[in-house]
């Protein structure tokens, strides 16, 4: 019988141009570079606007992929899903994580979901689109698209959704003016939070976590909407969104299972235990479970404080309130999972309740 | 019979120049002001060089307590230890914690060691002797002095050693190069890692650590020596270093204890978790027992790694090392204790091994 | 004949907390305590919204001046106007420049029109008001009240109108809310701009630089609308505008007199130089006169743009656009003005054109 | 009769991986790919150690010019000299200058000495040898070396050095520290300061501006002394030194026409000024004369003030003091010169006197 395979390599960086490692897994054969569909990484910049290591990660390891794949870099581009989080503070480690699938037969003794992917995209948004309605539709739809594609149809199945989306830039709300609209803000670092709360409200809008009437106003306002398993970062290079799906099938055959659980705010130890003890991992794992990645969000709480007492992630001037909270969040996960070499991505609008956000993680299975 | 009497009190701020909080407590006479020993803070600012929220809450603070002590402020900064740790990233909250000493009789059913401090400082010093042996010698001098003053004879029952010392300006580094001596480095901001780095390694020979024959050279390079239990800070205000000794001692007859463990790296969860049940507080806590605070120091490893995977934040020339490293260990931290009003100064050197640092655990005992 | 002298003094200061050289002044007997009407002063800190260095050096000038007026600090504060701007980037040097105002006999020889300085206030803003019309013409009436105040009754006198301003934190956003009132901004650092903006079309509206029916989506959009004279600091310490009228009045017997230009841009040089030659100052000044200080706002061109070349200030996460803007104004007036310590504050919305901002220069004149 | 002929264009970038306006110029046969020689660009990074934009653009341009030159990427690096400053602060604007040369019959008319390019490169160094003085002795023959490439005899015909040199990483100490030696600096961030130093001494020993005995211990210490036309910059991708010498010669046919002066400190207005008139440009150019650009290096002054003010460069833990530095001079410069798109770099180590650094300019001829 015929089955899908799902490979999931973490591979450390020594810098945003860096694509040795991956070179080096398909020069020794362990990764296909035909398999690749999709490469989350976490480079070094300061993950905001002006944040060039992402786009500069995404050129190095398309111009290294193209001759692999007998296609230019900007076929590549448009063949595998680049998503890069900016923003390595404190402890948390570059690298990025390489998903590949392919078919399979499938291998006797495997039983149950196992992680599956998959994939979609929107139509290119117009600048005034960003962080309103449409956005949020169109994002709905992409979902559901890449559920089909990854095999999964409960979507209690759904353990994370990756979604890259645009940014405003200066260029862009000017040409948004010209055409006589206004756009949801005119600057470019809050447009960011704007498409990121927007495509996450998408997500929970597909999964039906909250209702399919939300309105423009409910951006960056209402955080009582919010999905629990969305993970969303924007970028200045693109201007449509990036659906990836991560969840568990049964038409996969991987090695790999994923799990999650919601941090309630920053400081939320518990979901994260509970997020590793959901694969099997933990302070007691299971024999033959090991650690892949962890995939979390992280955000500065819109109230100010958190359990209580003022935090200042959002009146300081010097640092951006994504990278705080990167590095505050990075730094529990990384105690926990004893590695800082996880996913945390800044800005967490609409994923997870307010100042809290989703937490996955994917274990490899050897029983 | 006649015994002391140490009080802990926590309180949170609004801002550097917040006093409301110290003052009601005053006015409620929950704390004596003629009683107040020392004040420890986390300030808002960036911890490094210009970080001015400190020398701010200190002069707010002395101008607040002046009429309640008939003293001048000047006179009242003489009297009180403050020690005002600059840097809230993350989930880091402001907050100052006021340690007051007086003599009272011995209560009924007080037993065994409990929670007492000790104060001394040194002589001014000259820029030229910052990061140098007389500034461990001298430490020394005033860690044993501070013992002394505390009522501990063990260096087994010292836990935390607070140290405030200089650091070196423009001004201060032209002055030695009048008197035709160079200074350790004309860096103010490195002079900070310098002058934490002596006085570390004058409380570990004050504890017998490590032996007494430091060399210049080996400040800031021989990272195998450290003291377990101290933590510095460094600031533009002072010439001299102030001491205070935590400890436990037959002495005191408080309603608190203290412990301490060492975190071997920036995510050493365990040592966090040791620290916290080493005074009955954890998981499961021991009936009676509550968390008052905990002092941490916290480093980015001079290695360029955390557990075999690189971190950035010593080659990040936007946010210095010390705000990435209190960002992350004070996630960690917050995420276990619960809170993230705890004290996580930057600057670990020679404090802990490198990379890593003292955690330092208050309870208060109702049992 | 009575007549109105003015005094204006530029005194450099060594930190925030640094009052020395005013209290030597008011020692040596140069300044009368009683006759201080306003300080203007630039300070160290970022200028933003965790900028605590305007707040800290006005405790302590406050605490300063309370025993030479016999007030306590909280009235001295009433009494002067304090408007520090933070930020000294690049070559700017922190320094304060104190305003006296005081009755004298006029000396003989004193002829035309010469410096005069008035104040006046608003009444307290609530959080949503901020931004908006209410703040425009509560600052408009309270402009015609400095200028009478100054004894200036033609607009044409009025060459520089400082105006200190709130801004909105998290805790004012949520008392909006909770009174079921949107804010102009949920961000503490955005509602800076709308404050500042506000202000300045105050200024215009009270000038009859524009007409009166300005409306709130006008604010930080129309950029058409602006004051050449005024300039705007937001403050997280008062709720309040504090305007201060300066301007040359044939009521003034004061040896200073005061012009100024418009810069286009930030990059306009002649503007700079213009100003310097409208009170004889420049390249070939005329015997006896020498310059006091230079006050100029800076802003980074919303457009994005300076002549045709891009500028990257607004997309800069690590730096926000009134540091750069600051440093690089701060640059072209202190290289054509021969030293640093000149008042360049940022932030010009509405305040000369879009990108550019009024500068204006007090010369002494001894002939 | 043969002659060689330099090119010289400015190009504005929309980002560090816009290579569009090269690929143009060489479209539309403006630029010949198999003449360029050299490229400076300015980069919209931090200009410090994790500045990735510089390698990002370098990368951007060898892959863009690998088809037109039928060779590699890695082999356009080797074969061009990129040299691309990192921070673009306050209104300087991202740009590149592309330098060509070619042999060409001598154009009639043609006389005099006219714009002149010529290059060399040191071996590479070990890390230890950075800022020192094998680093000083091995620079000082390369620039001998360049100017024999660029037909230049006489010193003072050379009138803009630049050179690209290496940096210190944690790596890279590591690396000394395991052969037994030890590094000038163990902060990446200081090594680039004493790479620039040492690079800029070995200039000013090239051109008998200095002596040749320089000790190790003089690097950042005797900043007595300096050469008047050495700009340095480090970045982290090379380990040996480029050196570019542009100067005028009779051997050269070209438009161009280079002359330079020396800031004596960060607001040396008037040597900017004599800058652009010693190539006929300034407030009354010579009739044909058109600026191309401007090559200045702008440091903090290490004696902490600028005409007797105190800076706050030096002290600021937010932002470096190269980022100040490039944003005020490059303010004053762009003033003066009535663009945003001039090559300011940070960082001038003995590159003219403390606090200043020299300026060059380029005007095109058309007379």
């Amino acid at each position: 019988m015929r089955t899908t395979s799902v490979g999931v390599f973490r591979i450390a960086t020594t810098g945003p141009g860096d694509v040795s490692g991956l070179m080096d897994l398909i020069g020794s054969g362990a990764i296909d570079p035909h398999a690749i569909l999709a490469v989350l990484g976490k480079t070094e910049g300061n993950g905001g606007v002006n944040d060039f290591t992402r786009e500069y990660a995404v050129a190095a390891l398309c111009t290294a992929l193209a001759p692999k794949l007998d296609l230019s870099p900007e076929a590549v581009e448009q063949r595998i899903a680049f998503v890069m989080s900016g923003g390595s503070e404190g402890v948390l480690s570059p690298h990025i994580t390489v998903f590949t699938r392919s078919e399979v037969e499938r291998p006797a003794g495997v039983s149950g979901k196992r992680l599956s992917i998959g994939m979609a995209h929107t139509r290119d948004f117009l600048p005034e689109e960003l962080g309103r309605s449409a956005q949020i539709a169109e994002t709905a739809r992409a979902v559901q698209a890449a559920m089909a594609d990854a095999g999964i149809s409960d979507p209690a199945d759904v353990h994370f959704v990756q979604i890259k989306c645009p940014l405003l830039t200066s260029d862009r709300v000017a040409a948004a003016h010209a055409r006589g609209n206004t756009t949801a803000t005119t600057s470019s670092y809050s447009s960011m939070a704007y498409s990121r709360g927007a495509s996450a409200l998408g997500v929970a809008v597909a999964l039906g976590e909250i209702a399919s009437n939300i309105r423009d106003e409910d951006v960056l306002r209402r955080y009582d909407l919010f999905s629990k398993v969305a993970s969303t970062s924007s970028g200045i290079e693109l201007m449509h969104n990036v659906v990836i799906v991560l969840g568990n099938s049964v038409s996969s055959a991987s090695e790999f299972e994923i799990g999650h659980a919601v941090m309630g705010d920053a400081i939320d130890a518990a979901a994260v235990t509970a997020a590793l003890e959901s694969v099997g991992l933990g302070a007691n794992p299971r024999p033959g479970r090991a650690l892949v990645n962890i995939f979390a969000k992280a955000e500065a709480s819109p109230d100010g404080s958190v359990r209580g007492f003022r935090h200042t992630m959002l009146e300081d001037t010097d640092i951006s309130s994504t990278r705080h909270a990167r590095a505050a969040v990075g730094g529990l996960i990384a105690g926990l999972a004893g590695t800082g070499a996880v996913y945390v991505s800044g800005g967490a609008e609409h994923q997870g309740p307010a100042g809290g956000g989703p937490v996955a993680v994917i274990a490899r299975l050897s029983d």
